[in-house]
């Protein structure tokens, strides 16, 4: 039984390797050009058997960031949108939050007070949001956050904000015998919560953020608690920090849009053999924004300056991008 | 070219369904009875399309604890002998050791010694061993002691000392299906350098105990730099909370053999739908060892008192097992 199950895999992978040149069909949403033919060619040489960059299908980890690589992030991350619509709905409950910060900022629209109340204010924030209910609960909460909120300037849920380009990608890379990672600053079971419909990522290939959580039984039923406190930041230099906790290994290809990738890229594509390392850039304020170098969020400076030197591919949205949503004609 | 690798894929799990009855010949080391049959029939109704119990493989997780349950766990943890084998080995290169508990006890075969260290010498130990290299530095340590290393009562390498039936079992499972986790209370990368070879389990499977690590780029080489300082145990409560954090949802089936295991098969079983939960009893002191409710390593009580009457299955080594090791005639 087994033998005939792994024969008819292996028949699946030689007939996903033997037509990587009809996969570029795969990705109408990216431009013929330069960028395209990049990612295609190093698809094909590291799953053409025999051939001198071939990788075997185990080690072909691919890693996303999701703000700004895989969904849109402006005119705020979205997790903060929800942020702040959680604690609008919670606070009836807590009638001491109108007089007390950043919980008060919040709720008066000051977005100003919300950021001079800094990182501790943003701690405050994510607990009173995300801890204090079990996993359940919370992706209960995130889910039905997902379905009823609307993205101010497209007026959809802001899970019609992915790009095409990037289902594509994640899609064209499976096929070609990939396991495909998000690896986010965002918290990761927000992301969880729809990273399996909208990306095809299933949970356990999701890496984030989290809060410390706690196993109980209450009343003979078991819960994992949230607690109202920070346990792993994945952003920065703590994203090769996730991917060897979570992965343990170093992934093949990295994708990302801001310098709290930079790590990421760096400890991929610094890897042995063969490594690939492509940065979003952020060019087309029609479709979507324009924003790099100064920008608030997603902040793209180091990448820029150092990634064509590094043999990065600076993928660009005006220029390599056919489609930048799904919903556009 | 999507179409045409995933129609394969669903062949290749046709194929796997169809022929679950002829599966139960990938089993060969579980004598035919109540155990074998009862996971055999599990399977069976959760792969069957379109049958009451019914489970997409994108849900079919189990997930196996390591000590005691994929390989053995006596004279001591095999992660303990490794502990005291490095310290030796280190021992020159810090001779305040020999003055200085819990590295004295250790250079002198005190264990009584070792033990009345507690859990602080412990952790002193697991950083003295464990921190100070890099992700890839300790990768190689472990693998070279996994292949110097003899077990002092079988004198062969640690990994000969899993069990046949349980190696089975992970390829039954994976043949219909499954993603095969380890959930271990052992570290996480030391369990990372053998799991893929020994058990087929990839690293990215792996969820266990961590130190903290830290990512550095040193003379232009980045490196995932290993601290002498504990992250996560993932042991009793910790084994759901690590579930929750690595995976993300509830796994299908689970199995331990020790109390340690307890929350996890707890946290497995209450979920809804079809769920199955197994403890492997050491009952044979002949072919391997025999102790539950008094032994310092593995001790099972709880389990034994409790699980029947949860629903879960009880595996005897003696009864169940027509062959323990792989080695065996």
């Amino acid at each position: 039984m087994r033998l005939n199950f792994l024969s008819a895999v292996a028949l699946a992978a030689a007939i996903a390797v033997s037509s990587v040149a009809a996969a570029a069909d795969g990705l109408p949403s990216w431009k013929d050009g330069k960028t395209k033919q990049t990612i295609v060619q190093f698809v094909k040489q590291v799953t053409t058997n025999g051939g001198p960059k071939y990788v075997r299908p185990a080690e072909r980890i691919a890693v996303f960031d999701n703000d700004g690589t895989l969904w849109a992030e402006q005119p705020m991350y979205f997790q903060a949108a929800f942020v702040l619509d959680r604690v609008k709905a919670l606070a009836p409950k807590y009638p001491e939050w109108k007089d007390q910060e950043p919980f008060k900022s919040v709720l008066t629209g000051d977005m100003g007070g919300v950021n001079a109340a800094g990182m501790k204010g943003l701690l405050e924030l994510v607990g009173a949001t995300h801890g204090g209910m079990t996993s359940d609960e919370f992706d209960q909460i995130a889910r039905n956050w997902l379905a009823m909120a609307r993205h101010p300037r497209f007026n959809r849920p802001y899970t019609d904000l992915v790009y095409q380009p990037m289902i594509e990608l994640l899609a064209f890379l499976r096929a070609n015998g990939f396991k495909t990672y998000i690896v986010s600053g965002g918290g990761v079971e927000f992301i969880r919560a729809f990273s399996e419909k909208v990306y095809g990522v299933p949970p356990e290939q999701v890496v984030g953020s989290s809060i410390k959580t706690k196993y109980e039984v209450r009343d003979g039923r078991p819960v994992i608690a949230r607690l109202p406190e920070i346990d792993f930041i994945d952003d920065m230099a703590g994203k090769p920090v996730g991917i060897q906790k979570f992965i343990g290994r170093r992934p093949l290809m990295a994708f990302g849009n801001s310098d709290g990738d930079f790590e990421m890229l760096e400890w991929t594509t610094s890897g042995p053999g063969p490594r690939f390392g492509l940065i979003v850039h952020h060019d087309d304020a029609v479709r979507e924004w324009a924003y790099d170098r100064e920008s608030h969020a997603g902040r793209l400076k180091r990448g820029l300056d150092e990634g064509p030197q590094r043999g990065w591919v600076i993928a660009s949205m005006k220029s390599d991008w056919r489609r930048v949503f799904p919903f556009e004609k």
